[in-house]
């Protein structure tokens, strides 16, 4: 790629290594960012720099934040006395566009597989114990994605968690809203079954 | 966006104002980019603002170099006698790849285009005219893309040529190697039958 000189060879070198981002890909957004004005291409470059050097773990339910504690923490008209627990900040995000929670978090940042070397230690258990006995929590949802590590991580809390007598729940499996029955899979179709509701 | 706190949030927004990246994207890529040591992070950054303040057309070819003249200009092994015209600089690196060709380039950054407002003179062709003008050329390869406005760019530049006595020849049309016929447009597959050669 000596083609284009250092510096726009260095950039495509360092977009590609981004995820999801391949040479190709790499190659039009060096172009794109080029074309940009200088003060574009700084903002762009400022604001890495800037959340690399200013994003901080929230004290309390372990979101990324710029203060701590998070705003979703500190806001005192939330129920206090429900936890949902999420792998990820993303799910949190996801949850909280959805505005139908009004509890607060906790981000595992991870869920147990043994495959990659995650144990319960890795992930942000302990600071979730630790949280509920110094607060009055009644019930923790576990919102860990219907994978085979979400549901290990579902049932390790669930187990951990019994002789508290806190009231563990699990979010519902079923068919997707907007779905079609007929590409869903079997496993789905079988637990959506099980968790039929009269109307 | 308020949930992951300003700095990612800016982040995510500024990297969602790349073309092909979406809201989805946006916020894999930030969360990669926080996951980064702060020496990559930097490193990306630091590509970003130098590819934008580095980078000039080289004063023969008009290509992105960070030397004027650029590496193929300066490379005295070339053939300068044959100049290849291209739209754009991957254009030429996807030439250059190919390690067929030995001659020099001109590339226009752009193709005369009425319905986008670009016309002959938003192009680098008075710089080309120039060039054929100081220098001995014997034939200029048009290799503008297979489209009408890369069609009417190849004929306008044959056309104001022809007095000055310069070959002017156009990349070959066919089917893409590797292709299957069946799922050749129509134009390609009258453009390879005109085109075919005795074997």
């Amino acid at each position: 790629m000596r083609i284009y000189g250092e510096p726009v060879s260095r950039l495509i070198d360092e977009l590609s290594r981004l995820p999801g981002i391949g040479g190709k890909s790499a190659q039009r957004l060096a172009f794109y960012i080029i074309h940009l004005s200088e003060e574009r291409a700084e903002a762009l470059a400022g604001a890495i720099v800037s959340a690399k050097r200013n994003v901080k773990y929230c004290g309390v339910c372990c979101a990324l934040t710029d203060s701590d504690p998070c705003n979703i923490c500190a806001n005192t008209k939330r129920e206090p006395k429900i936890i949902m627990v999420v792998e990820d900040p993303r799910d949190m995000a996801a949850y909280e566009r959805t505005g139908e929670f009004h509890g607060m978090y906790h981000v595992l940042h991870g869920a147990i597989s043994p495959m990659h070397g995650v144990s319960a230690n890795d992930l942000t258990i302990a600071a979730l114990l630790k949280r509920l006995q110094t607060t009055s929590v009644e019930e923790v949802i576990v919102a860990t994605n219907p994978n085979v590590e979400g549901e290990a991580t579902a049932l390790y809390i669930a187990k951990i968690l019994k002789p508290s007598g806190i009231k563990v729940t699990r979010i519902a499996h079923g068919v997707p809203v907007g779905g079609d029955l007929e590409f869903v899979d079997e496993v789905t179709l079988s637990r959506a079954l099980e968790g039929r509701r009269e109307i």
